[in-house]
């Protein structure tokens, strides 16, 4: 049924990627652009969603799409239609969903990305079922969702979730966001790419086989380059990760404390590492959750969407606002 | 009309404090007893709640009132009916409602202390209107509410609003839950009379009124001695008492980003410090909150209820659980 079909687009630091999905989640056709320099003014942004709505309108034709969902990796404001900051984009308090709608014809929903992704994990992935989920995507910093009986919770002003800048090391490591301490700055891909870095800089011989693995080249270390040399068996590497598993166990532990859900679904580009990073997150977890032994424990489990559950989630979490469907 | 008064029992460390409430949120009458030691068994401190209610009913006549709600400090389960955790009390999985429900012919719900009082003050006082309320009481540990919409969140397994359980300090304070670093071993009325008797163990200069106020006996240091002490201008207490709120503004920050919320009211004994903590605190939370300049913030403000809240939430939020009010 091409009318309930949806556009998700994602928008990310380097790639605007988009996709039409289906009722069941499926991503049937896509369409990509390079993510506009942040130097750009907020309408060459535009322009570029624009650009890959029509390319993927043109799949199925103009009108026949319930809906458009937008999601960005910022803060986007509980009206679904204005993104209040984004550090990645030029967008400062930016009227996106009024913007777009000129030039859209299907209603359009823009949504933070993690909480996209934490709909479509819930919908279609690896939380299916779950009556209170917290979504933790992993990349360069940390996202994050919170569903409770199938609604996204976006907070009073649209900005909740922001789990990776809950501070919880005084005077830790300073942060994009202006902090110091963030957790974001101890459990995600940039973490990890910093600690492996600062073994090259110790001139460490634990780090040689990493070393080599980068061409010697600092700046060569990724987090799936770190991740395959500990899938390949690098002890250093599998340490690294494992260490970046404890300290994302217990910030799990902390949201457990706060709002005590029953699945937490780890996502975002490091969660590729599997076990390698949540073996250790688990028994932090354990170790670290306040009353343990004395009350249920929720499940911590890998997404099961992988890159994709931010474009499906915005697709049909738009397509879940419009009541009926638009043919 | 008494048949809408409803009886409300907030079981405490040292009390068990019972009061009718009518619809207005004003309690009509009051009785109290001792809590029973934790070395008593359940029964016990049942036969107490009993007592009191018994008390309460002969006020007004056996059958007019809607329900009894039971607040207790420690972890309850979802279904209001079974105390997972009593930190205070000998209660380990305890099926308190069934129990009492044999004894008690009005409709009995338990909930925790703290979201009690989170309803409370949503419903008659200092977060009025508010969509989206986190309270956080202030006592010998941090307890905490979550409200959105007028819905207490109790997580998927009931224990939701542990704030004072989020570790804030790696490798730091020993907490009672068996952790380290946890907030309330910074923030909470405990935080501040270790902080002042560490000054007296220093055989600091600075404490000196303090050490007279407390007649030489560290044992005799208080909450609301040093509080007092702080409202008579001495500076130590005062200083003591914004630096337990620096640590408040930044665990409210931590909420922040992860809910979001719009108000933050604090309640629970160390409150009536008002400014002489809040202050600091809101300071702290504007420069801790991730964001800040580019997002609305949400607002610090001190319950109003007191002490009565938790009574008063507990009755009123069984009120609300039975419909339509027996008669």
């Amino acid at each position: 049924m091409s009318d309930q079909l949806a556009i998700g687009i994602d928008i990310g630091g380097t790639k605007v990627a988009g996709g039409l999905v289906d009722v069941d989640g499926n991503i049937t056709h896509r369409a990509r652009r390079d993510t506009p320099h942040r130097s750009k003014s907020p309408a060459v942004v535009e322009d570029t969603i624009v650009e890959v709505v029509a390319e993927l309108l043109q799949v199925v034709g103009s009108g026949t799409v319930a809906a458009v969902g937008i999601g960005a990796a910022g803060f986007v404001a509980a009206d679904r239609a204005t993104v209040v900051f984004a550090p990645h984009l030029s967008w400062r308090h930016e009227p996106l969903q009024e913007a777009l709608q000129k030039r859209i014809a299907a209603p359009i929903f823009v949504d933070n990305d993690a909480n996209a992704a934490a709909w479509a994990e819930w919908k279609f992935g690896a939380a299916q079922g779950e009556t209170h989920l917290m979504m933790i995507t992993l990349g360069t910093g940390i996202g994050g969702g919170i569903l409770i009986n199938g609604e996204v919770q976006r907070g009073r002003f649209g900005i909740a979730g922001e789990f990776g800048h809950m501070q919880i090391v005084p005077g830790g490591h300073r942060c994009e966001c202006g902090n110091r301490g963030c957790w974001e700055q101890y459990a995600s891909g940039n973490a990890l790419v910093r600690e492996a870095r600062s073994l090259f800089s110790a001139s460490s011989p634990i780090a040689s086989d990493l070393f080599d693995r980068a061409g010697g080249v600092p700046g060569n270390l990724t987090g799936p380059l770190i991740t395959q040399a500990a899938q390949d068996g690098d002890p250093t590497a599998r340490e690294l990760l494992s260490e970046i598993g404890n300290w994302l166990g217990l910030g799990i532990a902390n949201l457990a404390a706060v709002f005590d859900p029953g699945t937490f679904v780890i996502g975002g580009g490091l969660s590729a590492a599997g076990d390698l990073l949540l073996a250790s997150a688990r028994e932090t977890f354990k170790r670290q959750l306040t009353g343990r032994g004395y009350r249920p424990e929720a499940r911590i489990v890998a997404a099961e969407l992988g890159n994709d559950a931010g474009l499906i989630g915005a697709a049909d979490l738009a397509r879940s606002g419009v009541q009926p469907a638009i043919g």
